[in-house]
């Protein structure tokens, strides 16, 4: 464990602007109270929250830019106004440059991911980054990725993804040997597409905990750990959940107004209800992981509160503790060594 | 409108046997009285049943088969024991050789799917059938196709499935201008595949009510009347939401469990607990309709309880008296008319 963790604050990203991103860098000191930030954005906005904030003030240094990027700026755009003089593309160089452990914004993604990718490039034997999210389960959580860096993949990307999550897997959740699943059209060996199969085969063949593949109901069922999936399909399953899940309240709330005696019903049991609310609420899982860069870049729900962040910064701390590149470049190097030799075994091997 | 319609019952499929079979047909004569039904299958097990179901009887023959298929066999198996001799396949084949409008079995997916493309064949113009659900919005309701038949898909490929989805949902909804989106992991014209990409610029040119990109969390907003996708990414979506459905319940049934207070809320709540409980229940709009191909196969899920039986016998007899074929023919036509002419165009115009 490091004693003392820095983490780069993007301060201008979200929907909700540098006062909620503050308020939560500020609660996360609660659980982590060993951490110092880097805030990047504009001094004449971040300046007079931070004075109301003492406790942050304490441990934090305001760094300005003139620049924010927006979050509906396409990558391009973001990249051709954010260069080097965004607050985003500062607070991720600070993490290249050595200066802090972590990245932390909830700004843009599609520009997070493209900032990032540039700046910090991604680890020795990894072709491409993946976006990991915490998914609940009935029993716990699980981790899925890719939830949206990358369209497709070939057989070899959803091993590497699969060591990714492993990784991660083993340092969030403290598991010994996660259970590794690929999400698919059905369990049985036949189903899928032909790269989906061929990393199936690949993960029997490793040391990796594979358990086969997953469908889509089976990530809610705790069917496995690690759900390895591409960033279209990962996407497309996370948002038809989160959907699924407001939509189901929506319903409940519905019922619920619907009579008196529902209303009654519903005051009974609101301790019940405030329990589920707390359950299904995704600020107390909030952090997008960005594997596979020579970084560690967290992106925070745009939408994210005050406790949202907060759990956005925790993450990163958590996991800049750790060492999670060694983990995934030895991994990787035992993963991939099992098959044929390749250039990314070798690259993995010299780290 | 068809004065009589002829179904084909597999009596065989499904995980609770020809007994909800047969009681869901029988109930389904309640909203659709004009209805016949031949029955394929094992004569000694359906005889009995069908005996204590007079209204049934009565409208109803038995075809003895010697085969039934099993929901676990793969399609190759499925058509090695199965091919001209299985209940299922009989029951397509009376579609084909016209002696009934459409056939409806709660068996194997993947072999109902398999046999059905071999003895219906795809109509004109279409290079791949599409199975399409019928998905619960906030507002209503919406038609998602493909949910399983075909993994991946070129453009012309999703602008065939926009149509049958169109055509469908015409008759379905009695929509006079069905919105047609296509599911993607952002809503901006620049994101996705490129196969999604230029979809989208087809649909746009076509005659088609096409409202964009459709997110996963869009779909149970009702953002569209008829979401397009692949087979691959729609079963994962479907299956995703029913999980996150069954996942949300899960939670509810604990947190009410959780206090004698949320017990009692319960008690005086549960009649809008039973109201959500139905309009979460499958079983109410259940009927996988399989489109594009000469003839109507309904494909009901294989749990379904006499209810979902009767709700896919009931879509079965309301297609059928509708003539999709020729909807979809003229559509397609004036949808792919409106590009280069192709030889899906001029075999379309045949019809």
């Amino acid at each position: 464990m490091l004693e003392q963790v820095t983490i780069a604050l993007d301060g201008m990203g979200g929907d909700k602007g540098p006062e909620v991103i503050l308020a939560g860098a500020e609660l996360a000191l609660l659980h982590k109270p060993r951490t110092n930030f880097l805030i990047y954005g504009d001094e004449a906005q971040l300046k007079p929250i931070l004075h109301r904030l003492p406790a942050l003030a304490k441990v934090s240094t305001i760094h300005h830019c003139d620049v924010s990027i927006s979050m509906e700026a396409k990558p391009s755009q973001a990249l051709r106004q954010g260069r080097k003089v965004s607050s985003m593309w500062q607070a991720i160089d600070a993490v290249r440059q050595g200066k802090a452990q972590g990245i932390v914004s909830a700004g843009n993604t599609g520009a997070l991911m493209a900032m990032s990718k540039i700046i910090l490039k991604t680890l020795p034997g990894i072709e491409r980054p993946a976006i990991a999210c915490f998914w609940p389960t009935i029993g716990g959580e699980a981790v899925v990725l890719d939830v949206g860096a990358t369209i497709g993949g070939t057989a070899r990307q959803y091993v590497q993804f699969a060591v990714m999550g492993d990784a991660y897997a083993r340092i969030i959740f403290g598991l010994e040997n996660p259970r590794i699943g690929i999400l698919n059209i059905g369990e049985e060996e036949m189903k899928g597409t032909d790269n989906v199969k061929e990393a199936a085969e690949l993960l029997t063949e490793s040391p990796l905990n594979f358990t086969g593949f997953v469908e889509g109901n089976g990530i809610g069922q705790g069917a496995a750990d690690v759900i390895v999936t591409d960033g279209f399909t990962g996407n497309i399953a996370l948002k038809t959940a989160e959907g699924t899940a407001i939509q189901f309240a929506s319903y409940l709330r519905h019922a619920l107004n619907s009579s008196l005696m529902s209303k009654i019903g519903y005051l009974l049991a609101r301790r019940a209800f405030q329990a589920l609310k707390m359950r299904m609420d995704p600020n107390n899982a909030n952090g997008g992981m960005f594997l596979g860069l020579n970084g560690i870049v967290v992106k925070s729900h745009g939408g994210a509160n005050r406790t949202g962040i907060a759990s956005a910064v925790d993450l990163a701390v958590e996991i800049a503790s750790a060492g999670i590149a060694t983990r995934i470049a030895d991994e990787l190097d035992m993963v991939l060594g099992t098959q044929a030799t390749t250039p990314e075994k070798k690259l993995a091997s010299t780290v």
